[in-house]
């Protein structure tokens, strides 16, 4: 039998933590803490396996607290395994303190950022996925989940894909006290709806009473015993268990009890018990063998698309590095990703049209110290944009690659279009943003990304660009290249992706005019090259850019901060009215980004000066 | 007994045109078309009622196509019921034509843009509410929607909210041909593991066989006469449906077919049969009455946080317009929207923590001319990007608030802080930004928004500021307040939110040590007010930005695009750490954008120039 006395002590004692921890913040969500403390003292005692002292232990449990805002009970864990002192616990909140309001790596064995609800299942996915089929060890993942979370689409995303690919690995519990922010949840205690959904996903469903020791005990037991399938416990339980005042009370979210002293003795008093959890048995990740090889390379001229060198560059470095992975949504033949999984098909996940959930899963796989690459449209990454901005508050390394940039993919009309995405990448924190005009720069940056910390961003082209990079040319994030320049050029001309080729072709048509035009191929937008564009806009005085993004928050933006403390007039050039369907050519002519809006918009700015 | 013959021959002609229409594009999605054909003809010629003679016909029904790439089967259709011609049908993707890659209301009826996956069927949530709650007629929304956009996670928050709800006026059909991109999706023609999650999440699920016409006439019939609850249509179907050469093949998305010619004699043909839809019973829709009442104003000098007066302000707008809605991501008693729905529960909706179907439902309730006004904290709009994206190519008119602005919430932490919303609304084509600093500025722009076209967006304050604007000043949509000015300045301080009051302690500061600052507070960021930051910058010399956000993208890039032909030195000062828990002040000077940091970077600013 399990040793309830000391399982009830120990969930009082959590649930004492949340309430003084939260009340020593002056902040907080004791009551969405108290509702689970039962289920993690069990899960505490006796079914994690996690060796605190050693939280780097490849074979390690994971624990996410998708229900991030419950962070007083996980601080609160964190003591009661002997992780963090009681002062430590009270500085909750405090400026400086590790123990922010919602959980974040700086407090380990945190694995990632939680607090925008519905990420910590689609993540828990990846980690199991990394357990499953890359590190193959037998880690569990578990994922404290709650009840209101349970609206957001990620979770369902989550269910979908987690009991699709069987991941037996992989345990939610569900904290069902019924109670939100402002109301009920729309499935209120109704575990039997909860059930449904969950076994109709092809998952294990255990329905459980959270408040009663034996019935969680048996619940991880049979979620544990569970194969084949992923396993969840919805436990009906009481938000504020233990204390009248709060218990099960609507109005009582996230905020102190307004008498903790009382509560406290409600409860049997402070104590501070400590847990042995378990310890993992010690086990090595397992190591894709590289088979070497080298990256390709493209002769000047050829005419290649940016996003057939993302494949064939990602290809090759499947080879020389055995910790890259590939993820793709489902458009696979699109972005070319599929060149990598043909090649490394072990290293690859399709995760279908679910957009949260692969970047999620991504941000999974990085925990385990996985390089992961994911692709899709630009445009559909931003369906993801939430989960890319918390997994920079998860400082979590992502590779991500967004293909059909702009009008110039044409036909498919303006929901295919990515025209806001370098916006969308440059307001995530840490950030790089790279944006190749041709398949040698592509490689070379499709390589770099491969060591970058944060957040990288690739942003490719549909269509084919003559190849003007030299393969040996010393491509790098935070480099540009200069195509054409003298000692006496007018002004100067910033292009990126297909417009680098507008560029030029303008510059040849000003030149025809008598008038110089410096072009630069700025391949990086954050970090952006304001050296080179400093020194060239106070050597030509004047400068354009141009770009097949809105105007807002791309290119010209970049450039415009890069030059803010060197005052030059400039003219962004970028798509400015909702593009159609057409062909390319027409598109970016229409768009007023084409070579011929590029000279007319040069004559002017040079008029105006 | 239905005319089986007619609507065979339909079936086919449905076919033939979605191979014509994207043989003369030159691209497109003919065999996602095909396996659709029978359904869409049944739908036709019996069910749908909708006067295509009078698209703007209240009581008509809705049909979106969730699988906006059978843009050409959707397009067939509208041949068939004679609203264009066919000489229209084959300009399909041509520069100018109506009919875009992916539909668009540039062709009415169509309500809404789609192309971006599992996007049309919460948006129809949105239709289906707006007809139950508001206009109170009997049309039906009917969604066609994909089989591989059954992943989107967003695709069961309307599961799930159109369940919980109970809309018995919205059934989808789904075209369940088995194949994606690149390959199968995860349930195949597994019917019953759909059904089983579709009546799990609460609806009527009917599975049927896609190309037996009888069968579908029952399932339709079936769907209509569910009461209390949504219903849909698995319908299994072979993509590519009729010519051998493409019918059930792998490797056939996306294209043309090689030999349009044999595929058409194979179908029977071309045809130009036309179709009589039937019209709705007429009906007008219900009207609110109006209250009356004012706006709220404020005294100078009160404390109110931005967010109570965007709650006051639209309760008393709820009042004076009775087209005014509201919707909230469970958050309400964040952002403050409980006051409306307090004083106008009949135009509340609750939509949970899922802000994807918030905003999908805002573009639904939109179509049918409600003034709908969406909120929850600005962090968590990132959820929903690609749907406010897609919103702008639909012309959607949304109204949306982002609550808890920047580092300023203080404890709760990164995950709870908006520090990407002004770049991403930025970057949504033809959308207003606004971001008050005090209530009497708030309450004047949310009653302007209630006028706007296009996606405006209001960003508030969790803390309270002082009413620095009288009530009777005129605040509006691509104004700036100048708070102080000599003619003397030596530099400008924009700000906006809650650095204007950083801003002002600045200055006088700095006037004490000589240096004259001019204090703009540009509360509106899109379209900013280019004409009096060109006039201060060029009285001043230097300008110096202040936000509460990260560095792209935000206010001071706006700045610096209103005087990118002005050259002026301008310095941005915004979020450059990833920030942590503390008290709003601590955070500010941690951020280095409190009044401490404005003046030594003014300081730098004066002696660097």
């Amino acid at each position: 039998m399990p040793h309830n006395d000391f399982r009830h002590d120990l969930a009082q004692q959590l649930r004492v933590d949340s309430i003084r921890t939260s009340d020593a913040g002056g902040s907080g969500h004791p009551t969405s803490s108290m509702s689970a403390a039962d289920l993690m003292a069990v899960l505490l005692d006796g079914y994690l396996k996690l060796d605190y002292t050693n939280t780097d232990n490849p074979a390690n449990d994971h624990l996410i607290f998708s229900k991030g805002h419950a962070s007083p009970l996980y601080y609160a864990m964190l003591k009661a395994v002997g992780a963090i002192t009681d002062e430590e616990l009270l500085t909750f909140r405090s400026l400086g303190s590790r123990l922010e309001g919602h959980p974040t790596p700086r407090i380990p064995p945190t694995d990632v950022a939680t607090g925008s609800l519905g990420q910590g299942l689609p993540v828990g996915v990846g980690l199991a996925l990394a357990g499953k089929q890359l590190d193959r060890l037998p880690y569990r993942v578990w994922v404290l989940c709650g009840d209101s979370e349970m609206a957001e689409g990620s979770i369902w995303e989550a269910f979908q894909h987690a009991g699709w690919t069987g991941l037996d690995n992989l345990t939610a519990i569900v904290d069902v006290n019924r109670l939100g922010q402002t109301r009920e949840t729309m499935l209120g205690w109704d575990l039997d709806g909860y059930v449904a959904r969950a076994e109709a996903f092809g998952w294990k469903a255990i329905a459980i009473d959270g408040h009663d020791l034996d019935a969680i005990d048996a619940g991880l037991a049979q979620a544990v015993q569970t194969t084949d399938r992923p396993s969840v416990i919805f436990a009906k339980t009481h938000k504020g268990r233990g204390v009248k005042a709060v218990e099960d009370k609507p109005g009582k979210h996230g905020k102190p009890l307004e008498d903790p002293a009382e509560a406290i003795e409600e409860l049997g008093g402070a104590q501070s018990l400590s847990v042995s959890v378990k310890t993992p048995t010690p086990g090595a990740p397992h190591r894709f063998p590289t088979a070497g090889g080298e990256l390709p390379r493209w002769e000047l001229g050829e005419e290649v698309a940016t996003r057939q060198a993302y494949g064939q560059a990602l290809a090759q470095l499947g080879g020389l590095r055995g910790d890259v992975v590939v993820l793709d949504g489902e458009v696979s033949n699109s972005t070319m990703s599929e060149l990598f999984a043909h090649a490394h098909p072990d290293r690859y996940f399709e995760m279908f049209i679910a957009e949260q959930q692969m970047i999620a899963a991504a941000v999974g796989l990085q925990v385990r110290n996985w390089v992961a690459f994911a692709s899709t449209f630009g445009a559909f990454l931003t369906r993801a944009h939430d989960f890319i901005r918390m997994a920079a508050v998860s400082r979590a390394d992502l590779r991500l690659c967004g293909s059909h940039a702009g009008v110039s993919i044409g036909e498919d009309g303006p929901s295919q279009m990515a025209l806001e995405d370098i916006s969308m990448f440059r307001s995530i924190h840490g950030s790089t943003v790279l944006h190749p005009s041709d398949a040698n720069q592509t490689a070379a940056l499709v390589a770099e990304m491969a060591t970058l910390p944060g957040v990288s961003y690739l942003r490719t082209l549909r269509g084919k660009t003559p190849v003007r990079t030299s393969p040996d040319e010393n491509i790098r994030v935070g480099g540009s290249r200069v195509l054409r320049n003298s000692d006496h050029d007018d002004l100067t001309i910033v292009a990126c992706g297909i417009t680098v080729g507008e560029a030029e072709k303008a510059a040849d048509v000003l030149d025809g005019e008598g008038i110089k035009a410096r072009v630069i191929d700025c391949y990086s937008i954050k970090p952006i090259d304001a050296e080179t564009l400093v020194q060239s806009a106070g050597e030509t005085g004047a400068v354009l850019t141009v770009e097949d993004h809105w105007p807002e928050g791309g290119l010209g933006d970049a450039v415009l901060g890069a030059l803010a403390e060197h005052p030059t007039r400039v003219r962004k050039l970028a798509v400015t009215e909702m593009p159609v369907s057409g062909k390319p050519g027409e598109l970016l002519h229409a768009a007023h980004i084409d070579a011929e809006a590029v000279v007319a918009a040069a004559r002017q700015l040079l008029k105006a000066g």
